[in-house]
């Protein structure tokens, strides 16, 4: 499976995963909801080539809506404003946690695996460019409207990768004396600040940054003589 | 010392130590230059008051330079716009890694005890409240003008963290197998982490939710059987 079709489908389970509970994967869905769920997220897709480009605040409505072939008020429809069309981030973020969630729950691959797994899919597409890194960061700070999305979803986030760590206590790999909750947020932290610090200094490549970062976690985390990679 | 003496102190520290070498105490200096660093200090913290009470959106510079007792047109001898006035946060947390640094010197305390304070002290000012922290960010993403100072401050603040880090290694406290400026990022990337984080939930206290992130980076970076407080 190459990158785009690996985004592609994240970007679909993450999007038609609103308002339902936490499944893994979405159950099968109508003609009329698929094509909603597929203008929304054409829209979404050209926002951030867009926003990649130029920067949040050089692209207008009109440029999303020209680069998704849609009329100009059917974005409307979809979406409040430009920042809550990054507000979609959230969801497809959420949808690699609960990925990262199946793979650990069948049980064939370590839990460091899986961690080192997420926070590089986590790092995938703030890492397109430091521009849209940075419209992903102001988006969040941007309105109270958006922010409660973004703390529903990454509420839900902390839940699901807290599970991960009680998974990898049981096994062994994680030290029993950490609380679950408490690593959970660790992990957000680290991966936003990395985003963050690395979006002011644009170079070398997020994933060498986040690469760099998970290690340094979980040397944090990990059993004593467990804090190298097997 | 209270808290507002000691915010005074740094304030102060930090502006008056700008396009100057690194040293703890600022050299002295005349009285224009007293007094156009005290001008801008005032107008720094009405900003910094006016932001914390209504977010940056809600606050124009008419208001900041009512409430600092100046002309308007006086603003823009200072800053180049709402957003740079922020930009002078750069200045006061690099302050505070040099008197990390003048700490270390002295050579009287563990190094975890100054890298601990050193935290503490950076979550002071975006603690304050979590729209001054949003609006502390969100000037850091605004412009590359003021990206391009809070670098510079920041490559600064990374090669005086590097330096604490070796002097731990010297004293047995922090692993000698890890790269001190590798180290230096992961510190800086938790403390933003944190910021943001908690900026998006906004209780409890920024200060609580740092000494979880300090406890978690000493443990990555302690060598084994010193990861507790002493």
């Amino acid at each position: 499976m190459n990158l785009s079709q690996k985004s592609q489908r994240t970007v679909n389970a993450g999007a038609a995963s609103v308002g339902k509970p936490p499944l893994p994967r979405p159950a099968p869905i109508g003609r009329r909801e698929r094509r909603t769920a597929e203008t929304r997220i054409r829209l979404f897709r050209s926002a951030l080539q867009l926003i990649a480009e130029r920067g949040l605040s050089m692209v207008t409505v009109g440029d999303i809506t020209e680069a998704a072939d849609v009329g100009k008020g059917t974005f409307f429809n979809y979406f409040a404003s430009k920042d809550h069309v990054l507000g979609v981030m959230a969801e497809i973020q959420l949808g690699k946690v609960r990925e990262a969630a199946a793979m650990a729950d069948e049980g064939t691959r370590p839990i460091r695996d899986v961690m080192h797994r997420l926070v590089l899919r986590l790092a995938e597409e703030p890492g397109r460019s430091p521009s849209l890194a940075r419209a992903f960061i102001s988006s969040f700070l941007s309105s109270e409207e958006v922010r409660a999305v973004i703390r529903q979803h990454m509420q839900e986030g902390r839940r699901t990768i807290a599970k991960l760590v009680a998974a990898g206590q049981e096994l062994g790999e994680i030290d029993g004396g950490l609380k679950k909750d408490k690593v959970a947020i660790q992990l957000l932290q680290a991966v936003m600040g990395t985003v963050l610090l690395w979006s002011l200094h644009e170079r070398p490549g997020l994933e060498s940054w986040i690469e760099d970062t998970f290690e340094h976690f979980w040397r944090s985390v990990a059993v004593s003589g467990n804090e190298q990679e097997p």
